[in-house]
């Protein structure tokens, strides 16, 4: 019952691979305010798109921000539902000048598909719904009743999803849900995520003199705001790479010796080709695989205050700001962390100066699920099947807020379906996802489809 | 024979304060390459003045970057020989939108003029000439030879200042040399300045990956270059205010404590009105004055690195940068200082970072003079009879590079008359210069004049 539906992916690649190009030209940056025309194309090509294929119900939730589209096909009588969550926004595409082409003018280089978007998400949602499109236009149904929920906030921590998800508790109810926001271990290499990390964050600007002054005139009366920006942040995490504020490791769950042995023995990336740097800084006490996999991480995202043109200009600036955020692992409760880093900042505000804190205001606990479970062994077949290679388990660094809150408020298995690889760059320049990935991607999906029909 | 001269800058006050409009509106930022055109205009300007009053030789001293103006008037005989010294280049204006009028469009309001260089130094440079224009309008003469040095580079390290002051000793040979380029410690207060700071500095940049990276994929793996800077330069002064890179304080000459009295007993600026903080924060066992005046500091003028933008991006920057001046007091030698912080910053680099250093290519000793000097007293007692108010003699924490090189080359005093106010916004938006400093101002140089043709 597959061959068709391949053979129809085969046959109109070349068209699909043109649709999904369309998809990723449109600048959907959901941070930028200035994009929100944009954001609201992508969100009504994934409505026409679902139109076409043919599904009973598509609709456009709107909220605060950018709106949720939702479709649904509920004819596969006996049949499994799944709730199929993605996004359509996607993150800033700056700095430009390190784009080697425009990252909303999509190129094939290498086998590659470069734009910003290529691999998260807008490509993987394609593939999805490229996949709904074959089963319907050969076999004229789905394996399975699908539900399907794409948002264009997730790069800005799906501000209204949450709400959205709870008052239609009914209409996104299904038995299971998949996901295909991630990535494999290594470029080929199928890869079921069995846990992701929580999230939370925060800014702080450090205050002091009411305008940039003087150095010579006010540098030893007027503490540096630069310098104390310095200071707070040196205290929150130590060279070990130790966080050191109070608490934060407090309620951790502890890595089994099993487990331990599992990440590092999963395939590993070769930092040094891939991202430039011949040493890795892991936490004390822990391997780059188990802190990038299972320790929580503090991170500064961005830093600025003062003068930053060209030459020398001889200020004290009169603020300076630091955008942080963590990436959290199963036992810690977000807001407990951000309360946390908060209290942090306050207890060492440095002498003369002011503190503005600004809460991220989304965060997610972390999710684990059991790799046992049939719904990812039978992914994780159709995926080595697909691939010609047996698949490997693993958790992952990333968040997907989302997630959490299924698991929360449905309890159902989250299965995480990702087709990424290392050197996609995401959230960086030059973003791309592999062909190779696309094509043997929807194969996997194909194949999944009729497996879970019966399941 | 002063009362005509005088007469005459009132009567011509509103052509003069125009023509000093003028001046201001030319947007001569020497740091910016795009307001080329607008420093050699600047030049033009004070070139073309020179010539209207009449001086004898008036010539633009082309060099790799901005012209430097020389003017003479000889024809004073037996009276000694000044060097004035000044800038008609600019800071840059920027942040723009904390300016309450367009930096280059001058205004009067509630007595000060604002414009970006109406203080720091067109504003000042102009009096000089406005008050020669008086006298050779008047008396036909001046009372002394005058040798003017107007330059354009001050604002950028003055980086082509010293090659043509030792290319042209004989030129610029005088017998003492006359800087307006300060300010008084108080509105109203007449201010001698017998001693300055010198200065370094550098910028550094810490590398870590080869581009932006995933928060949640490389955290945890890769050293963030935001966290390693904030160490780095947490390492290089700690909490007391003291800086902690080896060797900084090793050729500091002690203070008496005669001086620590003179400076303690100096009218002092209230940090609270004038610039918005509530506690100053010197170097322990130091007050406030004692540190601006007289110990060495170490400040951050500007920090940046990774997203910047509205909202949240998940990244690891892929570099931050820190920009780092020094004021230094006598007896420290700034390359060392220098080689110092390079020192300190290439052994304390984090793990798994790499370092550019870019040594600011300029640097200044600090610079004492002995204030019971005769032209030093002259100098008092006319900016007292101006003012109405006995003149102060203090140290102060700016650097004026030219006034140390022209110590050394010359071997002559250096009068540091200058008429800013401490309200003046010097480098910082909405910076302005009160009327009544330019008035007293003239005033003061008109007595100084007449005072020392016969010194």
């Amino acid at each position: 019952m597959t061959e068709n539906v391949t053979q129809y992916l085969n046959e109109n690649r070349e068209r699909l691979l043109n649709k999904l190009k369309a998809f990723l030209e449109i600048p959907s940056v959901s941070t930028n305010s200035s994009n929100a025309k944009d954001v609201k194309e992508a969100a009504q090509f994934v409505e026409s798109y679902l139109e076409e294929i043919g599904f009973t119900t598509v609709e456009r939730i709107d909220t605060d921000g950018h709106p949720i589209v939702y479709g649904e096909w509920l004819e596969a009588e006996g049949a499994p539902t799944v709730l199929l969550y993605g996004h359509y926004d996607v993150q800033p595409a700056d700095p430009l000048e390190l784009w080697e082409s425009d990252p909303f003018k999509p190129e094939v280089r290498n086998g590659r598909l470069f734009a910003r978007g290529a691999s998260d998400d807008k490509g993987q949602v394609f593939m999805h719904l490229a996949v709904f499109e074959a089963f319907m236009k050969t076999e004229g149904r789905l394996p399975v009743n699908v539900k399907v929920c794409i948002e264009g906030e997730e790069e800005v921590g799906s501000a209204h999803l949450y709400d959205v998800l709870d008052q239609h508790q009914d209409k996104f109810k299904a038995d299971f849900c998949v996901i295909s926001d991630s990535g494999m271990v290594a470029s080929g290499q199928p890869t079921l995520l069995y846990g992701l990390k929580g999230f939370t964050g925060l800014e702080v600007t450090v205050y002091g003199p009411n305008r940039d002054l003087h150095s010579g005139l006010y540098g030893g009366a007027v503490k540096n705001p630069a310098m104390a920006l310095s200071h707070l942040l040196a205290s929150m995490k130590n060279e070990d790479e130790q966080v050191t504020v109070a608490g934060f490791y407090e309620d951790v769950e502890q890595l089994t010796d099993d487990e331990r042995k599992l990440m590092n023995e999963a395939p590993g990336e070769a930092y040094e080709t891939t991202v430039g740097v011949t040493e890795t800084t892991p936490e004390k006490g822990f391997t780059a695989k188990e802190h990038t996999m299972a320790r929580p991480t503090l991170e500064i995202n961005g830093l600025f205050g003062g003068y930053q043109g060209e030459g020398t200009k001889t200020i004290i600036p009169s603020s300076a700001t630091a955008k942080l955020t963590c990436r959290l692992v199963p036992g810690q409760d977000p807001e407990k962390i951000q309360d946390l880093l908060v209290k942090h900042l306050e207890d060492h505000t440095p002498k003369g100066t002011t503190l503005t804190i600004t809460r991220e205001p989304l965060s997610a606990k972390a999710y684990k699920v059991d790799p046992t479970h049939p719904l990812l062994q039978e992914a994780a077949k159709s995926y080595s099947d697909a691939f010609g290679k047996d698949a490997v388990f693993v958790r992952m660094g990333g968040s997907i807020p989302v997630v959490e809150t299924i698991d929360q408020m449905y309890g159902i298995p989250v299965v995480l379906l990702g087709f990424g690889t290392p050197e996609d760059n995401l959230h960086s320049p030059n973003e791309s996802f592999p062909l190779e990935s696309y094509d043997k991607g929807n194969e996997t999906l194909v194949r999944y489809w009729n497996a879970v029909a019966t399941l």
